[in-house]
């Protein structure tokens, strides 16, 4: 009996695994402004000529990790099963941290270092199988004297073989024993009596918004309806940097140009802004671990 | 007979509207750090893997609805027609703005708030008709509970359904009353007897080169021929912030290194550049409806 | 005899000219700001809707021909053959500079002015023919009244016929007789007894690692193996801006973190870096054909 368990879950596994859809979704800290997105693009195109490629993001901050972790985290979601992202933010190329495929719960698949990116998205989307790659059969043809750019020979010409349906999942390499990923320690959101408590996981750079990692769940507990008023402690290292009241709302626009608000971001968490201003930048608010937030209803 | 027309005018914008050609163009103010470009994306992939996508640009500044509005002018007349573009610079979300497609005459659809950013488009290409996007049939399934990202619930995924024939422009929503759109106003180009006066509609940033919104054709009318000079002078809120002259060349080498030259942009609209230079920036000339240029022939 | 190999040739010409896989790649020191690229690819598309298009880099330094011959060579080798490049950098627009198409012994196309931008690509892929492009045929309809924007009217325009198939390579346009292109003058990597000399091509931008043209053959000479010190000297218009030893690594991991390295790049040339640090930054090293640097065996 249990073999014949372990069999259906072998075949559930393999049907998600065939089911790529020749697109992938590239992820990097190697910025536009050179030419190795399209030396990896370039290699992919190579493996099949009916790929659609596309980009999640290549501004990620120099070797920042958790922020890799987070964009997958944002974006996997939004995508359909069978797609593969490739994410390369990888300060430690040529350590011995492993290159592995995750595939998710929902059916997408990661190929990437195996170095804390994988954190939150295997969290949020579940671990279906993650495979380290077998680098004798998936790496580029005559690229073994180059000791550098994985990303290209390795990561996007396996994402690329993965995506046309040249490789199945079982092809990758072996299963990791425990099924599990390295992972960032991180603080999670809390209910503390009548105070939530949580991190800021990363600003919406572009507005200078702050995201906090509270779940529009968990917010919920404190019976706040639009136009309740907030009071918020953001702190730094244990200091406070932002200490402030401001209204729940539904748009931007219930508050005057300039003025703040909380509400519930595009992934439901909790949010601070300025209508039309950059919160971050005025009260001088980072992302990271080592911040904390404090939310209670006036 | 009356009924005959409207029946062809109907018949005419249906042969348009059917014309979807798969292509969807982005724009937004989001910026390319994080995932929100890529949330849109796989959205629109999700409806149809056989989509293309494309960018006009993401670096739209922040809530400038008029520089997305002149972004569209400048791009839409050089896609095919059939090609969906979707445009998300939205200070307003929330707010009773309306959620529209535009088609224009020369067959391109526009899906964006109706906040000023389709004022230059509607001008320059025609309206054929404008429909308000009815939200309880496209919207992404699930998105109820978001209050803020109507970029990639709202407007992407009506985008990617109208360009894969999923539905028909008459199923967006009802056509409204008036056809037409919420417009900016701004000052327009003349002739006042020998001296052209008109605004600085935007700068070509990546060169630091100043456009004016006065056309070829107008321009015409001072007779004035390769090799002539110009005096020009540039006023902002009615003072000046540079007189001087300069020729009108067929090609910036005509000038040497580091000098002023007149010339037609790609848009042939009279512009001032310096030759391998900033213009802009060396006499800190910005855009906006408030910036004034007077051109006479010398 | 003689036409007989002469017959051979054209025919394997014609044979790598036929290749065309409507695969596009654009590379321009526009930004992305604006629409421009955007409209070169709105032109594209309307030549064919099979196209597939993609970007090298927008991100050039305006006007820096240099670097663009240096993104190519990059970037050319890892793109299957038949795929058709545009590089627009080109300060001399409107001047007598030709507009050609190259296409490489290893079957890449790449449209571009001729003016220094295929210096580097045409030596490491060599030339097996250019033509000038004859505007009378290729050149966007409708586009004689603009005298700027060669990029989208005549660039794109030709490469996405050529892509697509609609025009044959020899329907470019004539043979330029010479077979040449025009080249920027640079200083080659030679060994001087037990000394490397060569130039700083290029920057690792994103990361501030400092690349040089010595490739790893020539390296090889000095018999150096994983774990051997540098002596290290960078000069710029002769004078030296820095001086020191590091070792030569097959991983940044092999150093502390902020400690000098020596290693080959995903070009297999000599390179230096910090370790998740920035060295052009640290040490105020540039590159161009002006800077020298000077590697020998401690």
């Amino acid at each position: 009996m249990k073999s014949l368990i372990l069999s259906l879950a072998a075949l559930s596994m393999m049907a998600v695994a065939t089911a790529q859809n020749k697109m992938v979704v590239y992820q990097s800290d190697f910025g536009l402004k050179d030419g190795a997105v399209s030396e990896m693009k370039g290699v992919a195109m190579g493996v099949s000529a009916d790929l659609k490629l596309f980009d999640l993001t290549h501004e990620i901050p120099a070797y920042n990790i958790w922020d890799a972790a987070y964009r997958l985290q944002q974006t996997v979601p939004y995508w359909p099963q069978g797609t593969v992202f490739v994410s390369v933010v990888d300060p430690g190329v040529g350590t011995s941290r492993k290159s592995v495929v995750l595939l998710t719960k929902t059916g997408q698949f990661i190929v990437t270092p195996d170095n804390g990116t994988l954190t939150l998205v295997a969290e949020s989307q579940g671990i279906a199988g993650i495979r380290e790659i077998d680098e004798r059969l998936n790496r580029r043809k005559d690229s073994k004297a180059s000791y550098t750019f994985h990303g290209r020979d390795v990561y996007s010409y396996t994402a690329a073989r993965l995506a046309a349906g040249v490789i199945r999942f079982e092809e990758v390499g072996p299963l990791l024993p425990k099924q599990e990923v390295v992972s960032i320690p991180y603080q999670k959101a809390e209910l503390h009596g009548a105070e939530l408590v949580g991190t800021i996981p990363v600003l919406d750079v572009q507005y200078g918004n702050v995201w906090t990692n509270i779940p529009g769940e968990l917010f919920q507990q404190l019976h706040v309806t639009f136009g309740d008023v907030l009071r918020i402690k953001i702190l730094h290292q244990g200091k406070t940097v932002y200490s402030g009241e401001m209204p729940y709302v539904s748009t931007f626009g219930a508050v005057a140009v300039g003025k703040p608000l909380a509400y519930l971001n595009s992934l439901l968490q909790v949010s601070f802004a300025l209508n039309q201003g950059d919160f971050a930048a005025t009260y001088k608010v980072a992302s990271g671990g080592d911040w904390q937030v404090e939310v209670t209803k006036k």
